[in-house]
Order: C-alpha cells, then sequence, then structure tokens
C-alpha cells in the first residue's frame, strides 16, 4: 500500500533519446523544453506520435498557470498513464507535481537535459512549484519510476550551465565524498562517471529519508541557505547553480566563524570553487543586491528556519564531513557586509 | 518511512468546537467556511488568536488560484505545521490539497461543518481541484491526522443539505451495509450514530485501499457515474449530493438493464430514495440540460473510464451487495431519452 510516486530506488539508464523513447508505455505525455526541440530535432522527431507539451523553461514555469496549462493538455492522459519529462530543473520541478497530482498520480520519468538536472533535481523525488512569491513554497515528493541520460542532450549546454551542474556535484563531493573532491581536484569536470557518483551519491542520502523527514537528508542544502537569499535578490535571473556555488563560500565562512569548519577545510575547498569560478569578486557582485531587510526577511522565510530569530545550517567539519548546526540569524547578518565588499570575513 | 498525510485510520472526536480549539498545536493555521464564521459566532470568537483564512465555499474555492491566495496566507507556517479546515466538502477539498503540498506537507484537521463532509468527503484522505474545466483532475491522497465532529455545527443546515449528507449515507447503506439501509427506512434522519456508521463504513473501505489502487475503493463511486454527469451540466449549481442521490436512482436503472440488479431490489433502493426527493420527476428536469453529445463527453472524460467506448460502473447486486461492471458507453446513453421524460427505462 504505497501512494503515488512513494520512494523507489534510482532505476538510470543511458542512452540516445530516440532509442530509449521506443520503450515508452502507451499512455504517456510528454513535457519538453521548447530549447531543448530546437537544438535537438531527434528528440521532436522520436516524439511525433506522443502527446507534447512544448515548454520554456525557467523559474517562471514553476507556477500554478503553468499547472493549469498542463493539466488541460494532459486531460486524455488516464490515471496512471505516464508523464515523461524532457528538460532540466525547472521543468522537471513542474513536471514532478503534475505528475504527482493529476489524477491523483501519474507514473513519471525524467530525461534531465541539463548537467544540474542529471546530477542533483532529477534526483530523490522533489518537486516543487513558486506562489505568492515565495520559491518552492508548494511541493510534492513524487519518485520517478526511470530515468534517462542520455548524453547528447549535454553536448549543446552553454559553459555556464556546466559550470552549475558542476558546482551541484562539488557540493555533494564537498560534504559526503572525499575520494570524489579529491578527483575533482584533478580533473574539473563532468565526465560520466562523475554524473553517476554524483546520482548515487544522492540516491544514498535520500534512500535513509526519502521525505526530507529525520534530518539526513539536509546534508543536500549545503550553500543553499545563501544560495536562495542570493536567488530571491536577483529575482531568480542568477542560476541555482551559481546561487549554490556562492552560496558554499558563504557557508565556508559561516562554519569557520562557528568554530565548525576548520581553516585548512574551508581554504581547501574555496580554492576548488575559485577554479570553477565562484570567487570573492563575483560574491560581492551578487550580494551588492541584498539588503540587509531582503536578507533578514528571506533567512526568516527559509524552510529550515526553527524560530524567527533561528536557522540550521549544513556546514563542513572536514572534506567528506558535514554537521547540521543551529544559528542565530544575526550570526550570519554580521557577515554581510565582508561579502558585500568582497572580503574574507 | 511514510510520505506527508500517508494513510492512518480514523481518529474521530465528537465535542464542541469551542473545547476542541483548546488542544490544537501552537502551529496552526485555519482554513475557514466565512459561512459556518457568520452562523457561529463561537467560532470565530474560538480562533480569534489564529491565521485564519475565511474563504467562501463551492466549487469555485476548489481551484488553482484559492491555491495560490491560501499559500500565500499560509507562507508563515511551518513546514509540518497544522492546517485546520472548518467547512464542507468543497473547502475540505482544497484544504487537502493545500496540506499536502505546503511546504511538502502539513498536517490536516477536518472539522466537517456539513453533513456531507461528515459522512463523506472529510473520510478517506482524498482532495481535489478542478483545472481546464475538469472536475477533481488535480488531486492527492492525504489522511488526516484527526476529525473533530461538533453537532453545534450541523444545527444551521439547510434541509437540502441534510438531504445531500444523507444520500451519501444512503448510499453507503445501499452497497456495503443491510442493516443500516433497514435502519433508514424505519427513520431517514441522519443521527449521530448513523454518522458514526457511514464514517467507519467508508473509513473500512478505505483501510483496505487507501490509494485507489485496488478497485475495492470503487464501492464509494455508487451513483457518482451520471451524478456527475448532472453536476457538470448544471454547471455545478446541482449539489453533489443531490447529484449522487438522483445518479443513484440512474445507476439502478443502468444496473437492472445490464441484468446485474435485480427488479426487487431496484424497487427497493429507489423507494427509498424517492423519499428523499430524488424521484423521477427530479432526475428528469435535471437530465433536461444534459445533451447526448455532452453525456458521450463526459463519460470519456471519466476517471473511471477503461477506454474512449467503455467505463466501469458500480452496479447493485442486492441490498449490501455490489459488483463494478464495465459497460459500453451506449448501454448508457441508450437510457438518456427515458430518464428526460420522466420515465423509468
Amino acid at each position: 500500500m504505497k501512494g503515488p510516486g512513494a520512494y523507489q530506488p534510482l532505476n538510470d539508464t543511458w542512452g540516445r533519446f530516440d532509442a530509449l523513447v521506443k520503450t515508452l508505455p502507451e499512455n504517456t505525455a510528454v513535457l519538453l523544453d521548447a530549447r531543448v526541440a530546437q537544438l535537438h530535432p531527434h528528440v521532436r522527431r522520436a516524439l511525433r506520435q506522443r502527446t507534447v507539451v512544448a515548454m520554456r523553461a525557467g523559474e517562471g514555469a514553476k507556477s500554478l498557470s503553468s499547472l493549469g496549462r498542463l493539466a488541460g493538455a494532459l486531460k486524455a492522459l488516464p490515471r496512471n498513464g505516464t508523464l515523461l519529462v524532457v528538460g532540466g530543473g525547472t521543468l522537471g520541478d513542474l513536471g514532478t507535481v503534475a505528475a504527482h497530482v493529476h489524477k491523483r498520480g501519474l507514473k513519471l520519468i525524467h530525461a534531465p537535459s541539463t548537467y544540474l538536472a542529471a546530477v542533483d533535481s532529477s534526483v530523490g523525488g522533489k518537486g516543487a512549484l513558486n506562489a505568492a512569491g515565495a520559491k518552492n513554497v508548494l511541493g510534492v515528493f513524487h519518485y520517478a519510476e526511470a530515468c534517462w541520460l542520455c548524453p547528447e542532450l549535454f553536448t549543446t549546454l552553454s559553459p555556464a550551465q556546466a559550470r552549475e551542474g558542476l558546482a551541484e556535484a562539488v557540493k555533494m563531493a564537498a560534504c559526503l565524498g572525499a575520494k570524489r573532491f579529491a578527483a575533482f581536484e584533478k580533473s574539473l569536470e563532468l565526465s560520466v562517471s562523475a554524473v553517476k557518483s554524483a546520482r548515487q551519491c544522492k540516491a544514498k542520502v535520500c534512500a535513509v529519508d526519502p521525505y526530507e523527514q529525520t534530518g539526513k537528508r539536509t546534508v543536500l542544502n549545503f550553500g543553499h541557505t545563501l544560495g536562495h537569499v542570493l536567488e530571491a535578490a536577483s529575482g531568480f535571473r542568477l542560476r541555482h547553480g551559481e546561487a549554490v556555488g556562492l552560496g558554499m563560500t558563504c557557508a565556508l565562512d559561516v562554519g569557520r566563524h562557528a568554530g565548525v569548519t576548520p581553516e585548512a577545510v574551508a581554504q581547501r575547498v574555496e580554492a576548488l570553487l575559485k577554479r570553477l569560478g565562484f570567487h570573492r569578486a563575483a560574491l560581492a557582485k551578487a550580494m551588492k543586491t541584498v539588503s540587509r531587510a531582503r536578507l533578514q526577511s528571506t533567512l526568516a522565510a527559509d524552510k529550515k528556519s526553527v524560530s524567527a530569530q533561528a536557522l540550521r545550517m549544513v556546514l563542513l567539519t572536514r572534506v567528506g564531513g558535514w554537521v547540521v548546526k543551529p544559528l542565530a540569524r544575526r550570526e550570519i547578518e554580521a557577515l554581510l557586509p565582508a561579502w558585500q565588499q568582497g572580503r574574507r570575513p
């Protein structure tokens, strides 16, 4: 007796999209990133016989009105039909919510078209929409039946998109995989084995806390507390992976000041982030748009807040080791001037 | 490892609203039917210290825009907070969806203010919204932590509202409770024991099929196939309970014609429905607005459809006994003229 989209382990297949599409069941509709359709004619061709909803990706897609539009397009899809999502994180989020609520539950298959989606958002069952000005305030857990990893989709990604994926992969290595972290120090790229390792790393965390109830999954939020602040302040023009990359630098600073992250660990992780372009000047630029009032209100609205004055943050204890620490909001706010000035606080 | 709102058995408390409200945890927000607030000042008073979202009930409330409005009002409610819904079926539906998706899961308490909600919609975990012109097309399973039954809320119900609740209670008795059906034949009213019995009857069905996966829960749809047609044709001006009351008469007719429902059984159930006001003239009046095209399209969109031409319907085999029968749509459509003319087909 498992509910719709209940936890199930990773079920990955690597292959070309047009080969995998032949395995789809009859009652499948497709949510397709319009840009992917444009860049990859073989995807469009392979889906010619299917119900396809093409949509523009971006935070704007994660809305109740997109959900309504999808509901109209999927009306003929029977309950227990399948929704295949071909796209990045934002369409993945929308599709996950739609799969969960459409006729009380469709099956879901992810075909991530970005590295960020491949290493992070297509693993772990989460989907969310923005509403009432709050990011991800409405969401579900709906685990995918399967995930297709089609390397040809990654060939058209921009360097910025590759960097985003790397930021999340580095995040997981920094917290959970000392060996993988060392591998990234040698070669900073998203090889097939790096993608596989990031997916398995995240899946392992989700397996012990599939619905984010025990706190064990909190580690995945490393870099996200300040990352969300930067995203919100930029009106979501800053990419999620970029925000997390910069947010990790902030988390290292908070960790040092809280006496949790040893200086040598902070330096080592900061050095790798810098090689990815997440340096103090970039952080200063992004933090310039953050007023103290904005920082306060975004931190207060954080899902991990424990009270109006305090919240929990994931901090590194070593490379491959972490802890969740309750912090007074003002401990974080005190670092804002240094971040804005490009100084190490 | 149970997901948000996973199945849990009935947890009912009977008592006055102002007494029960003292048991609420701190982080509770309330979705309150504006009409209940108007009619029951003690409810309003008891909630004075709480975050209350007052809303007008009705099918219009079951929309994505209501969900967005609620998301704004509940923004400060932490994850794992509680949503108390004081209202009838439509606000119960909206509140159930909101509780499921708000920050990926709140606890839910129902305080049904109508008999229909008390005997039916507040049991069994289902919530749904209308979208893209389709009723209940977006929905969730989210079982309530608790349900408060406050008899003083039922004292202000109209006779039509009482009749609606009775229609659903009679539905459950007709399919599942021969004894309760005989009791209704003696005294056709919603006593405390009748409400308790209807709730337990439905809960028993839901316990063996909490996510509507095995077909065992299908029995609860007795009268709903044609009921939904009537609701849709009336633009949802016809009350749900009324539609089901009339839909049951239709299901008896379909059952006789399919050779499933014995004549004597159909007559006995029809007689009780007639006493509730669900007679042929009322059916004819409601069916007048149903064109054959409308009937076809609504049946084709039915969640229980098995193909474009066929759907499944719950039919009575005896009082207290039922079966699910696949039927060609045209078998049902053939009865439309008789229904429209007030004749027994």
